[in-house]
């Protein structure tokens, strides 16, 4: 994460990346107050076993882009809303990458779908990890259809 | 791609994929006009051995959605610019997605990185594939390194 | 409507339909945990009586035009403002809708509208419902005259 | 339509509509510079047997607005592009209508998709004009096909 | 005011007009619910003795449109802010009004300036109002030195 | 007007004027390149002969509020499209004046619409003007009542 | 500043220029109601001995445009956001100066930044003010590590 | 500039600089694809004797931000159009920097305007500039002035 105050959003994300068993590491690294441990860290990554890396920022969000420069492993951005502009200064940041240095944008402060997406790219060298993506699919799915068995019970008329 | 005249975006995709020596399957297949077709063809990717599936379309873009709905493998969204607000609302169709459904995006007209973000993906378990992300992103750097050499020295003054 | 979280705009439509005598099914549907379903519900509408669907949904919201894809009976959209962008995101995925299937938008959290567009679609082979159309109208004109008399004399100098 | 520069744009609504064999009348009425003619052709439109109106206007068109406020018919608005704003301007002010009045808006620009959901409204009472809709759909269905083998071929390596 | 919800911010123009001792008169008059009233009482304006209309309106705002469509008096517009997009459809629908039947438009929520602008135009033939705009606009400049002056003392260093 | 790029868009303005036998002078002053020639106008305006103030500019477009500044007559803002943007930041650097300092703000590029808002105000005190505009109003609409009975003559079907 | 409403933004801009120990004079001063006391500021400014102008200002923002076309100083924009349209009015007001009059334009309400980027402007003379922005600098990287020290350790798994 | 085409762009940029005598250096250096470089050239620019950067750079545009995340010399950035969106994800990317890291952000395309602010940051310290700006200054009044004296001659009535 590109500072503390986005800890809410990514909170969510590690709780996906737990609930499915998945390891991960934490950092606070900004693009711009430290670019050398930041760069650093993406260019250790593949060395070090990561397999994809989450970089979440506001405003100006250049720390996906950072990672994205400095690796070749799959970067996923979260762009976050802060006091201004409704995320779309993050969002654009964040999506507009130039030709050669891809970052796979999910939604303004989508916490739950970078870990989502991370658990997609490991799963597909990791079959019992795909298997419990589509066990969660399966569950959110069921979930919906007991809500909706509810609410249209409850308001049809 | 969810119209024909999407194509010469995807071209540049597949020059790409064809680059890397990664094989590809192309399609047309619209989320609203061939929904059952989108969805047989998502459905059936994982044990059809696809890796990864890449969406292109413009206006409400909800081909890459209907894909990831249907398959728990990664999905690349391409936003397409089509005739009026200049790609804004495909962006937006295609990177907002709920919780529980990634669609990793690229930019809008994204051809290219959303092959490379392909060839990531797929590079976690294929060692060769990242030696030539590796090598790509080397080369691309030393073409700008000759450009600044060159444009350097014929505009400083 | 694609989530829960949409009742309350959802409410709105339910009492304005109930006020008109016509009857309504309430189902929660998403375009991307439930696809079956919601297709299934689309498909089957028309022959279960149906005259027409009405979908709520926000971010990229897409489920107005899963329903639209696999009917040929009018579709009417709402877009959900959710947390971020305003509803503007709703809105586009909603509305900008590729040639060959229609959704016919409301305005961002418009329930009541989807309603009363519904009936007015529903009136044009049911005289009863015209008329009551036409008295409510004619009712919200007295209502805002009423306004007008009292702040007119209230304020006026 | 509010201006005869909006021709192009309804000449697709009316080539869509002669295509299922709907007879329609046109004409060009402003909201602003024709303001009677547009509210007495609303208030007779019922009584003349149409069955459905279809408004496009450019800019701060409020030409469906006008319409629908003078007619219980479901009204149609077609936001028009004109030579800034991209359509924005006009697509806002057609389908953020008050709650009471509302319009049932397509894509900017959407001529044909205009005509269609003016025929699904009109085939709620009229299954002849449901089949060829029903056809209608199923030859889009076939032609996307179409283009997907041709390309598949083509293209995939 | 197009709705009685718009009325704090015509408070403000009441009060400013007020201040100068100009009459006015206040109406809920929508450009949708009660088009009838609307137009003839811009109709009637100027044979009533008025010398300027102001609308107040939100979302698709048409209010101010309708108005200048039945009159050449000068209207005025203020786009006000509603639920959703910040005001922006309501700016929109005011300000880009089609070539013959301008709408001078204020900003969002601008009751005061509105009020202010109808007293310029007004004071083109009222020369006691002309001297006291320009006094107003002496004690504005007064208030803001003495601002200027408290707050420079306080914070400079 | 603040560049004479924006010369075209006043030329309609003047002409305009020309044809309601309005007189006027023609300045270019911009904000920031003639702040001195720009104040002095305004401020010798009123005392000049003039009524009403025009002023066209594009990006930040600060023109019109320097002259609203600087005199208490009407000021009429032009925001004119430049390069980028579509004319959205001259749109809004011309119409969010801040309480206390209005300016009438037609459509983006409405230079025909700020000249008649001009006759409009000036028409206030002048009988004569007031006829002209009434019958420009009546000649417009007959402009469009004969389009419409040729396009709904060749068109309806 | 433009208003006293935008104060606490300054106070973060003047915290910021007194922990680098540069002094600075703060004034209330509007681009339209108090314009010949801003213009006599900046065109005294340079003889005065001030460095570098700071305008932070809301909705059509001029302040800062009025200064810098007033001195050849570097001028220093913050746009504020106001209680519509989230800051993109003031952004534009500042940033889109024609060509001529730059405005050094800072985030939408970035005080901190606007302080920060006159000391790195007054630095450039100024050696032990760099060796202070460099200290501040290293300062801001330390306690980002330290935050990633104690996050990283209490999150990763 | 981050990609050679901008150059057209910074081609403004330096003729301006050499109009005003200021020598400088050009460099390609992408933040995504030769971040190294462009890391190196901000961080040792200071001691090479550079007074400001000026950074260019389309989408995503992090250049400025990379800079200014490695020197505390000020960075200018030019947000620059490209195929889409018109500009506003450059500038969104380029103007909304967190707090600590500056950049001075001029217009979308602004190579004039970047020129001019870093020749006003250079003369703080160098009084010939500051006489050079002045008289450029006069220059553009100039300019102007006769501009307006012919059109005024030629237009008005």
């Amino acid at each position: 994460m590109g500072s503390d105050s986005d800890l809410p959003i990514l909170e969510k994300a590690m709780n996906t990346l737990a609930s499915f068993g998945v390891p991960y590491e934490v950092h606070v690294y900004s693009a711009h107050r430290t670019p050398d441990e930041a760069i650093a860290f993406a260019r250790g990554a593949a060395g070090a076993g990561f397999g994809v890396l989450i970089a979440a920022a506001g405003m100006a969000a250049h720390l996906a882009g950072v990672l994205a420069a400095n690796t070749t492993l799959p970067v996923i951005g979260i762009p976050c809303k802060s006091q201004n502009l409704d995320g779309m200064d993050a969002l654009l940041s964040t999506v507009q990458m130039p030709s050669g240095i891809p970052v796979a944008t999910v939604a303004i402060n989508g916490g739950v779908n970078a870990a989502l997406l991370a658990c997609q790219m490991l799963a597909l060298s990791d079959d019992a990890l795909a298997v419990r993506l589509r066990e969660k699919r399966e569950s959110d799915t069921r979930a919906v259809l007991e809500k909706d068995a509810r609410i249209s019970r409850e308001y049809s008329r």
